[in-house]
């Protein structure tokens, strides 16, 4: 018999090189975090948050999944263990959402947005850090609580 | 030479039976108006909110394509001049804002979020109709003003 | 009660300025018979077999739908009514097997191909003309009899 | 600097119970390969050809990645070493071909045979195994020369 397979959690924000440091440092941490707790990181595989959170999971010792807009793997942050190069640009947003149990949002955009909303969407929980202030998003205070809350 | 293609223009909000009647003749208005001036009309092809804008717009002579989540085009409101069965649920989201130029949201929920967010993600002019108050998205006073302002 | 909706054909084969003049007559050909036949015709919308198909249909009254590879609906032949620019590149293969009750293929390549199996996968009826001989795929002597085939 | 990034391979064939026992173990020694020479293996995550390549690489100590067809993790094959849960039917066969720099075809049915299309268009390898015999596919006699032409 398999062990119960480990949880699955998205970790979404900015990408670019204009995030804030707080927020990069929340993400690492909170990709630190889902690691120690066993839990597979998914994000977009770009830099800015999706970086610092796969480096933070790296570190941990986690495996982190990269789920890419382009059709190249070369896109992908140096702290992504599996890349899927989808070529499906902004429609890959749905995809990690799909891949995930659950969504933890630092800071972020428009396109952070669509994630959020696809999460709630489809019932699945959303734990927001500095991020975007909409019914059905839990508010955590710092990383720790943040991965608390997207794994209970 | 062929004329100018005309401008296609989503119209994304609640579908169901419980959209508020006010919503209904707004949704309803805006395709009327979408397709006086001649505007493709693209939704979700559904009901609610998808099905009143489209009855407007056929009722005003003009073409409704509804991009529909699942895979049999049964699920089509009648209204709907051309349907596309996805299978791609709730990403199917995501063609519906590449395919317009401009967005008008009425009233809707976290489905029509993600529109809205990838919409403004893409550069794409979105125009709300007592829908999210999400800065980026201009918001109207009626059916009107919303159309005038999603093709300006 | 609304009328029964009329059947959705796709018609695929390559695109691109080589296609022998056979295969575009033929294209044509089974264009017109399907609008003639009341069916909406689905390709994807670029040149070639394509826009072959989608004049002989336009040409006949009919409606046809352009599912494209890229986000721009420019790049739709003169002939297709209605555009849907997926952004998805090759993956919109998929949609257009999806979008149809039954697919021609007329001559084709690669992409081509793709559709037939898919379609047959889904266990869609696959009508050949001058195209790939894979079991499954019934081979039709002229346009008429393909146009018969795939909506009998 | 990171150490270059290892080659994705595709591993490709009929799911199911009724898959001959050749292609089972021919799909094993495939996956076995393809870890013991450092590739990550894709595939669609199921049962038959894929489980039977995924043990293979899992046993050689490589990782595997299951791109799902459905939208729950748990359809998995218990040798994935991550699973995408795409919900996007036989859509994910895009998705399959574009993570992946070449493909090995086991056997395989209408499915195999659409990847198989897709990746050709896309300029990919292909190698077959008691696979389709499409022009542009590498035939090879055994697992190890299939892995060695699919790394070439």
């Amino acid at each position: 018999m398999s062990p119960p397979s480990p949880p699955y959690v998205a970790v979404v924000g900015a990408g670019g090189p204009d995030v804030a440091g707080e927020l990069l440092s929340d993400a690492e941490a909170v990709g630190s975090e889902l690691a120690r707790r066993g839990a597979v990181l998914v994000c977009g595989g770009l830099d800015g948050v999706m970086e610092a959170a796969c480096r933070g999971a790296r570190a941990a010792g986690g495996t982190t999944v990269g789920i890419l807009p382009g059709s190249s793997r070369s896109d992908a942050n140096a702290y992504v263990s599996v890349a899927v190069a989808t070529g499906l640009g902004e429609l890959r947003n749905g995809l990690i959402v799909r891949s995930a149990d659950a969504l933890v949002a630092v800071g972020g955009g428009h396109g952070t947005l669509s994630e959020i909303a696809l999460a709630l969407k489809a019932g699945k929980r959303v734990v927001g850090l500095g991020s975007w202030q909409i019914e059905g998003v839990e508010q955590a205070g710092d990383p720790a609580e943040a991965v608390a809350s997207a794994l209970r």
